[in-house]
């Protein structure tokens, strides 16, 4: 087994490539010991839980669900360290740190264990969309609850008959008594309940309105696991999923029978809200691939160097060496791509860049997370395929990453239609003039010539992924000269 | 769950494509009726085995391994009905069978159980192994004991520390008594030991001469686990792996104590003769993954038929057809590919192109299955990562065949040196003048362009996987005029 090293050099590399540096009130010095400080904590109290907490995975005991060992006592020491405040409003009790550190720690979290980092992870997207769409009063309540770690927060939004499709979605929410009342099941409920925290909230998709009326008819809502006095609300994890892989990940079917709940935002109004959430959790995805790319390459690298075949280390064969190179700056280079996006979302001054990134840092992160995982069974070969190295882990768990938060392939045809056409050209604009001024004219025309096949195309989604592509070896063209320069 | 099916009348096409009808003694209906036999076996009693097998897994009892529930009494029937002798001579109570339908019972085993298979797939390469260089005596002992199923083969090859490298086997023959010792640890063996016969043929691979002799000191030795009085023989089972995927196939990791042994061929030749008993075993491999492709393409296809979005079933999506597409030319590339290879090799007309096809078959079927099985779960989605519809089984078992009987990146630097250069250039001439009959000239071209390069590279093995790549690209065109006529 080879310990969990956090990168952190390679991720205050990419704040600098990125320009962390310009945002209003970035200190670099506070940014390197927010993540130096994560980094050993992931790596002493969070790393080791990962591969025990694989095989022994979550159980149902007397309705409730229980964490693998020493998850509970793991999360306990990660909330007194304000961890899950680290992004919120310092008014609410969180520290207010900007987007690139809380990705930082995001990558660094997951690195060490992605089950826990999901468990863990939505917090910091609930409370955005807290922020964004709640009011005064659901913020007062909520903010402080979600930043010390009291509770923890849950995103309920598929039905078994309706995965990407949410017209489909059939959970009512229907008024009562000046308040509203949530009715239904929902599937893929990460950390849908767990023992680390006494409370969860959940933030539920639920319908509002008739059947007909498709997504518009949809609000989100806050449903908490239990009432102000401290009683139960009716909601019921009916079975944890058997997976591939996240074991000590929770993925419950819920039920959901007249839960009270309070509206976010409008009736109505629960797709936007929703993607204010989603569009969050994207990029933490991105981050998750990038830290599997990072640590699969990281465990190849030490197992290649000591491994001698033929009177010399196989670090040195040819196609291994190949392998090593393709994982490093496939990390890198998506790291510096989410880098720039969340910048971008910290100083909200192109936010049609970030549109068009964050499918894009979606693919990019999750395809070098599940390749380079990959490429590192291949590399330690037969010891590849057992359990002691744990890179069969590191695939397993990343493989779910192509697929939440919307798969890989309806990324590709979000950016190949709703992000090159109508008001989405300014977000295809955005990115033609960001990378305009870092990759090459060559490479440049070369994804401008797909670009003008997808839009001159009848049938768009027949050339998504091509455009997906294209618009990621052009994003790492972009990106390269900064993230291939730095690190190790 | 879909219920496995298996694809007797693509197999079928692939006989008639290949030409096998041109064998002697071929026997068109005959042929049908072993496949469709074994196929109905295969369906009804060893499928529904796969799933509960890879749950439960092997186990150690008293330094025994214990195969899951079902198995024992499954290898009964499969050797009640003299499965195991299928390919055997009929002087040995086999029944003669040419090697296209002994594959056509491999690719169908495979993919109703891909882990029994493995413990009982050794059994023909040992029988070729011993036909070849074993003398009268060791023939009329051990082949029909091999035929009537009364003992199963292993291949004990690999050690702890060499891989792929062979010239640092340590694991010693001395000779005692007129016959021969063994005295040494190996790993990975698989069916190392079972409970399905009581008694296992090990082909172990042991150093007779010097270590500086390197591979020209190795000898191929017979060593039963009883003696002819029935006493059990000092080999052990120090441990079974615990794998990412084949949890019913038990890995083992052995130790021979001075166990009797008899020399197969001469001493020195054991590289020779394990080659024979390997190339067997590679083209048995892409036959695994051949048999996982078919198998995730046609649960995919399945599902993505019933599973509707959007007001209509998401095989009419465009990435999902066009996945689809990929995984069924796959399969049935790959496997016209490998039957052309076994009629060659039973009519034994054209030794060079089989040579030159063996590895190509290799990792053109495992890529195949390893991909479709990808491309399954990406088209299921959420649920293509649970365990439900065994898609992520089916990644999990093939992922290894890339790995075992050599590594796909060996493979492609054995087709770019030795197939290609000095004595081998008989091999590629002859994948060249059989391709030059069945692609189109530009396709012939590409390839040529690609092995000039080679041939001309002062490292060759840089452009190993490329050339290997080319020369699947070239063999796909070459039988896709076949394969992808044929079937539903």
């Amino acid at each position: 087994m080879i310990p969990f090293r956090a990168p952190v050099d390679d991720i205050l590399a990419a704040f600098r490539a990125a320009g962390a540096a310009h945002l209003p009130g970035w200190d670099d010095g506070l940014a390197a010991e927010v993540v130096g400080h994560f980094a050993r904590f992931a790596e002493t109290a969070i790393a080791p839980l990962d591969g025990p907490g694989d095989r022994e995975g979550c159980r149902m005991e007397g309705g409730r669900v229980r964490m693998p060992a020493g998850f509970v006592a793991a999360y306990a020491d990660y909330a007194a360290q304000g961890w899950p405040g680290l992004g919120l409003p310092e008014a609410s009790g969180g520290q207010g740190l900007p987007a690139p550190i809380l990705g930082a720690v995001t990558e660094v979290f997951a690195g060490a264990c992605h089950s826990l980092q999901m468990v863990c992870g939505l917090v910091p997207g609930a409370a955005r969309t807290i922020l964004r769409f709640g009011t005064p009063e659901q913020q007062a309540l909520w903010l402080p609850r979600l930043a010390s770690g009291e509770w923890l927060a849950t995103m309920a939004l598929t039905e078994a008959g309706a995965g990407s499709d949410l017209s489909g979605i059939r959970t009512r929410a229907f008024p009562v008594d000046g308040g509203w009342r949530i009715e239904g099941e929902k599937i893929f409920i990460s950390g849908g309940d767990q023992d680390m925290t006494d409370r969860i909230l959940h933030l539920v998709l639920a319908r509002t309105g008739l059947p007909e009326e498709g997504t518009r008819g949809l609000g989100l809502f806050l449903v908490p696991s239990h009432d102000e006095a401290g009683g139960r609300a009716p909601v019921r994890v009916l079975r944890i999923e058997e997976k591939l892989g996240l074991h000590a990940s929770p993925t419950c079917q819920m039920a959901f029978d007249a839960a009270p709940a309070t509206l976010l935002g409008e009736p109505g109004g629960g797709l936007a809200a929703m993607f204010t959430m989603m569009n969050h959790a994207r990029l933490d995805v991105a981050l998750q691939g990038i830290a599997h790319a990072a640590r699969a390459h990281d465990i190849a690298a030490t197992y290649a160097a000591g491994r001698r075949q033929g009177g010399r280390a196989i670090a040195d064969h040819a196609d291994v060496r190949r392998k090593l190179t393709t994982m490093r700056e496939a990390a890198r280079d998506a790291r510096q791509l989410v880098h720039t996006a969340l910048v971008a979302l910290e100083s909200g001054e192109n936010p049609d860049l970030v549109d068009f990134l964050t499918p894009v840092c979606k693919v990019m992160g999750t395809e070098a997370g599940i390749r380079a995982a990959d490429m590192a069974i291949q590399v330690l070969g037969g010891y590849g395929y057992l359990r002691e190295y744990r890179v069969e882990q590191i695939w397993r768990d990343a493989r779910i990453t192509a697929i939440y938060e919307g798969t890989n392939g309806i990324h590709a045809l979000t950016l190949a239609t709703r992000l090159l056409r109508g008001r989405g050209s300014r977000a295809a604009e955005a990115f033609d003039g960001w990378a305009a001024q870092r990759a090459s004219a060559g490479e440049l025309a070369q994804w401008r010539e797909v670009r003008d096949r997808v839009l001159a195309a009848e049938a768009p989604e027949e050339l998504a992924e091509d455009f997906m592509h294209a618009t990621i070896r052009l994003a790492a063209a972009a990106v390269a000269g900064f993230s291939r320069g730095t690190g190790t």
